[in-house]
């Protein structure tokens, strides 16, 4: 539904109005920027926004290819509102290369410590998604359900803030408590966390973002499978290794139809 | 959903459509009117009803900084049509100062005992919020299940009119009643009122309701996590207290998102 | 989200496209029409149709207030088509009056004894409620959660076809069907069928589309507040008979907000 | 919501844009082709994707009328994207008969195996429908919950991939698991295949593609009617052979308005 009214409010009017990032003062693309890459990004938060995966909070961010001890992430806005111009570089501190004055994401060092600890994540999504949040405060493990959600078959660590850092404001604002969630994340694509929300990693901003979706689909179908009472029967470990290994495999046939969808939002 | 049909009439033809707010004779502002104010009425208003919070019962107002004595509120009017010229002028008695025959909400009177009652607050949110109307009669309190919706780690009573009224029509229809529920409210952020709906109160028109939204989505997360079974990992006081103090501190970034999803709705 | 594209389709293109209601030839109104009652029978079932509470079947009638003897129905159609052209006249026996080849509701014998045994009622409404089946074939009666439901308070009967007719097609296809429906149905405003929806009644068109959609809403309240588990603090019968006589008076609130969403759709 | 802004493109701009279907070449329709018939795989495609029932994957086919060794299918493409130019022609071993360098769809043996052990059955659709998944891995096997899904008062056999070929990639890439599938499924209209999705099948593409809808819906009924606690009281298989000879003979009612709300998405 988001995205709807932005669509016809530009195809209709034959003019593209998105006041709020429009108005920032177009600035050259990061030092390390990589169109495509800015792209995907751009695109990708569009399409959690479009889907209810994240509201108006939430980010998602790549690492440079080119320069790994940097990544790129909006400035703080809401996510269907982030536009290739609102990109920044990031250092593995959560340092802005080229702060210009914006204001950022409390919450980048989530972004920061995961990339520094995971060598192999090339992108990070974080989200409030409803799916979720019931199971980072309940005791029942989410699971894998089905097979496009496969990579949730390797385990779900839930992280809870109050446990190395007592009562908090909840969030992940300095680089050590960036620093426990990803040592709970270890080697999975995905942690949630307790009272907030989740975090999903990936070789690409494709598998991040679809990671983010799946697991917030796979969520609800598991309250669902729950719900009905009695055993439930989960993917096993290994029907998830080999399942996940397709899903990388066609996950353009659902990126192209979601990118089609929120495109039209950022024609110029 | 709601929202967007009323945009596209707008765009595609060229002008506003809006009948039954624009066949009301234009009538001067509230004498103590600030168009700023009004207009955040105008837009939570709108707001509340796109997402379903509302449908077409339940209100929003705002103390007036100017007087405090009085607050501001639309006469009767589903609230996704809600104008500037709707909006109305009302004492702490619940009278309008300049009625000019208009229909008035027969529950004004929640409004008026929680101003006269709470001076911090400076805007009160009346819905149905269907996720929140089953907490209202059950026997399982509306608790904080993120960060988000941190201001319910502090409480969340519920209002039963019969214990005071007997069997009425549910309706706070009286200054007898809303100093009841004025009551009952407390010094808390959010009151149940079984077989009914709920009341949010802010420092501002935003916060009140970003209070009524997230109360809503809170609820709905909290039937899916007990639905799940075993302990429920709530938000501690301490911690809702600090989280709620951060959501202060973002609340523009969604209401500007918000802002513009309703305010094509809005333009002449 | 129903009407939205047919919305569009009318205002973008400058001319309205509705070809299946359209390809009818026009025919005279029916005998006892009303121009305004057949107005809120197509309206009614638009209205139902974009909220859901129908989807491709069901249907929405009137007692023409001229002749009570007859009631004014579509011809067989989705509802979220029907156009004043498809409304025909009946009497209480199901027999069209002025039949001209069209298709014919299969279950019209729902409305025919409806107004024979219920001379208050004025208007019937049949759907396939979702929220509302569940309840229909389960041992926990649907009750009233809140003011807007406040009708259902007066108790929810359950008819169960199978009790007088054995195993059937499951629908009201015959006047014999139509009058243990309406015995079952009583002296309430709503009954439920096992296995197949409800049906609705009212005092006018406005209040039998109300009671439809508020029983879809109260269904879905009540399925939220059983799963929290614990006792429920139902409105009690003498609140709800307080309560409903509020919703009469305040329904063209709701109504015309409604009307708003649909109307587009008829336009010529 | 997911046809809305195709629509809105196609109306507005007086052109239609579905870049991704027609940046194909045009090709030479299927040998044993039929133009109504590749007009209803696709209508039925876009009706799927349209309410949820698909998402980006999933397929609907049919068996050529004319050549009944054969069936056709799109290539490899979201639901939402199909048109008449993506349908190809496939031999029972799900060989592509002029296969043009174009990628196919992996799980194309689940239509061949079934069309291979059941000659009755004219099509054939796979979902992931989010209500079924589930019932797929949970002990509650999915009933009929109302007439509309009267179809499924026959059983609905659950296939565990598990069983025949251990840990997999849960996906039906080959023949074997295909004809392991078909069997399971029998001589009923739906299988649900755990950790997956399910198929439905019937008599015309018509009728496979209500099935796959009212699999859906009643999947949700169902679990809303089990959390109510108690015993449900489902059709029973009588009734719902009855019923189902009904839905066959109404089904035009709603594929008639599916149609319409889809139809705009394909206009050249």
């Amino acid at each position: 539904m988001k995205a709807t009214w932005r669509v016809m409010l530009a195809i209709c009017a034959g003019l593209l109005v998105l006041p709020q990032a429009h108005a920032q003062t177009p600035a050259a693309p990061p030092s390390g920027g990589d169109t495509a890459l800015i792209e995907d990004i751009v695109i990708g938060s569009r399409i959690l926004a479009e889907f209810g995966v994240l509201d108006g909070f939430g980010h998602v961010s790549a690492r440079d290819p080119k320069n790994p001890n940097h990544f790129l992430m909006s400035r703080s806005l809401a996510p269907a509102l982030v536009s290739a111009d609102d990109i920044m570089e990031f250092d593995l501190d959560g340092n802005a290369i080229d702060p210009r004055g914006r204001s950022l994401f409390l919450e980048r060092f989530i972004h920061s410590e995961i990339y520094k600890a995971r060598p192999d994540v090339m992108s990070v999504v974080h989200t409030h998604s409803p799916g979720v949040i019931p199971f980072g405060v309940s005791q029942v493990p989410l699971r894998a359900m089905f097979h496009n959600a496969a990579f949730l078959a390797a385990g779900t660590p839930v992280w809870d803030i109050r446990k190395d850092f007592g009562e908090t404001d909840m969030l992940v604002r300095d680089p050590a408590r960036g620093k426990s969630l990803a040592q709970v994340l270890g080697d999975k694509p995905v942690v949630l966390m307790r009272g907030h929300g989740d975090v999903a990693v990936g070789p690409s901003v494709k598998m991040a973002v679809f990671r983010a979706y799946y697991t917030d689909v796979d969520a609800r179908l598991q309250s669902q499978a729950v719900a009905l009472g009695g055993e439930v029967n989960y993917l096993t470990p290994a029907e998830g290794a080999k399942a996940d290994a397709i899903n990388a495999a066609v996950i353009d046939r659902i990126w192209n139809l979601w990118k089609m969808r929120v495109a039209a939002t950022l024609a110029k």
